[in-house]
């Protein structure tokens, strides 16, 4: 027997039928013998439905309010799916966020997740009752409802497995599991069986959007195991995110990912002396902008150097914009801005006791042809941005120079 | 400077055009100074749709997750509403039932209201912020969300107006106040300025669907002067329902209201003897079957006589089975129906000093040929059963007869 958390997404219970199917899969893990909490988002479109009517309402909507009206998809789906629950005979009832309650901090329509208080949560569960918690909602200080922002589904589902002290979180989603790389990019990209968080984290961040960042950062943090496995074909086995002690067998990479969501920026000829980097960063971030890579030239003669950085592509506009602002401070000679790029990375916990993973990328790289732009790395990653058309290209290869391909 | 509740119902925030005109509606109280509370119900429509959901997935559903799903349907429009209204610079916010909080029973799907918590409101009323109050919804003593039954959305208003001790309760809704009968029967009906509480509640149990019966028991109960206006044309004037002492000139007859929702239920030839009332009726009452109109003729011998009474025409079958499941205990020869019948009423404070109201009534139905075949009277009203075909006919007959026809 074991203390489980079920996460659903907005497409397993975009309708009655797939609610009822939710359903059937909630009572196998109870009639298991397990103490089961699901979670649960709003049915598929009704989210986008009630964030399109405040928006019209009111372009600048007062944030507070779009909570209340955009929780009330999963109010719905939370109350239906106990409802389809109790009809094939598992004792369940609902939970929104105000009644656990899951306290958040006050910043609404993107609030972050304090505390759960699941003490009467347990006490139930272990009287056999099914609890299915409304997901993405909680509550404010102040007891207003808050919303942990759009996707916080995962986030909700985890974190009410931290709060329970679950044996595991598992994720049901439209694929079946953590792949190697994209498989539509990788006809032999393959399903992991395992992925330890910090490697998860790493992906995630990468635009391998199976599981949200800040979910995986909880479960790290409270070492909750966390399954990834597909609402349509459970049996298909799922990934386990979880601590590298359980993971026996180490490949130095795990897997490739990439994104295709990035901008450069090089300003030309900078002074080289001290405090050029915090005139060059300070005003990027008073507006808000996330810089990622950056490298910057030894200079030539000791005196004026190049420095290249990537933002997010949606932000390009407004980091040229605030270079040019503090064009004085900082003293470039010209500015120039490239859109078409993106980042491969690989990914792999072995890669700190294997050499050479490295060397491996620089080389496949080389022997396509692919030029590499900007290099940057971390103890698990390695990734370099490069021209976009090569995206596909570069991820081919190396999925097959680490010996990746399935099969 | 007055404070005010008004109250908006399903048709009057059917869309997001339809809430913005809400909106101004609120705002031209606010900015003549009143102090504004207003509730809502669900956009018309999207409480039929999740009510048909929770039905599809269990015509048995569990009324406590039923209304975890129904009541998100005032939660979205509170919530737009709210927006709405911050938009042209008023200062408001959205409260839930469980915010405030309204507790009530906990028998879910139809609650009652037991108090409302209105302090904190009220201070913020005082400080210039405009409540928008889910109506409809509340909380149970265990914290989980009740609704007050479907078409509860008036009574909610008229307990908020309550708990604030508002100066007045307005409820905007698609007719434009009280007629002194239905004007789809009688083209000379004419809107009343001001019923009695007491009128309207004879009015409102008898069918003239303006307000809800148990809205004009609280109403009546805490005085609050409730005022009937029409969302779309609120310049009409609309209705004032209030205490006798607010009106000046009473007439004797203030409306005509009928039901065709009466079956009649005849006993033949049973004992005339203490306790077959009780034999009778009691069963009923067990059966949860609501007994209206009762007759009971003189026996001729002395030892057996006919008993007729009225139950609505839903309940026919039902009663009609408890009656014979109690024949041994009553011993009637005899048991006949007839579904095909209606109840017609004159409704009038001025009753209690006017004589001859009665003696008019039946008078006027004669001369046109109906038979009269129950009569119940009350302090304020008086009501026939006659054959449902002579409805029209009837209430015509009679409206011209107190001399209502307007013009």
């Amino acid at each position: 027997m074991a203390k489980i958390v079920m996460k659903f997404g907005g497409t397993s219970v975009a309708d009655l039928d797939r609610i009822r199917h939710v359903a059937t899969l909630v009572k196998r893990e109870v009639d298991a013998g397990n103490q089961v909490a699901v979670t649960v988002s709003a049915m598929a479109g009704e989210t986008n439905k009630l964030v399109a009517w405040t928006r019209e309402l009111s372009p600048l909507y007062d944030a507070r309010e779009y909570d209340v009206v955009v929780a009330s998809g999963e109010q719905v789906s939370a109350g239906l799916l106990a409802v389809a629950l109790q009809t094939i005979g598992v004792n369940a009832r609902s939970w929104m966020g105000w009644q656990l309650p899951v306290r958040t901090s006050a910043i609404h329509s993107s609030a972050r997740i304090e505390s759960i208080d699941s003490s009467e949560l347990d006490r139930r569960l272990a009287e056999g009752e099914t609890a299915v918690v409304a997901g993405f909602q909680g509550v404010a200080p102040d007891n207003r409802i808050t919303t942990i922002g759009r996707g916080g589904g995962d986030t909700s589902a985890v974190a009410v497995a931290a709060a329970l002290k679950a044996d595991r979180c598992d994720i049901y989603t439209d694929v079946d599991g953590v792949y190697t790389t994209d498989p539509r990019i990788v006809a032999k990209a393959h399903r992991l069986e395992k992925v330890t968080y910090e490697e998860m984290l790493e992906m995630a961040s990468l635009g391998a959007k199976v599981l949200q960042t800040r979910s995986v950062e909880i479960a790290m943090l409270h070492r909750v195991p966390v399954r990834v496995l597909s609402t349509f074909d459970p049996e298909a086995g799922g990934t386990l995110v979880c601590d590298e002690e359980d993971i026996v067998e180490k490949k130095s990479v795990t897997g490739i990912a990439y994104s295709r969501d990035e901008a450069k920026i090089t300003l030309h000829k900078i002074p080289d002396r001290p405090g050029i980097a915090a005139a060059i960063f300070g005003p990027l971030a008073d507006s808000g902008i996330n810089v990622d890579m950056i490298v910057q030239n030894v200079s030539e003669d000791g005196r004026k150097t190049d420095l290249t950085f990537t933002v997010g592509r949606g932000e390009l506009a407004a980091a040229l914009k605030a270079c040019e602002q503090a064009g004085a401070a900082i003293g470039y000679r010209d500015i120039t801005s490239d859109a078409n790029v993106a980042k491969v990375s690989v990914v792999g916990i072995g890669m700190r006791t294997h050499s050479g993973i490295a060397q491996t990328m620089f080389r496949t790289l080389s022997e396509k042809g692919i030029n590499i732009q900007v290099i940057s790395t971390s103890e698990i990653k390695v990734s370099v941005l490069i021209s976009e058309e090569y995206v596909e290209l570069a991820v081919r290869a190396l999925h097959s120079a680490y010996e990746l391909d399935a099969g």
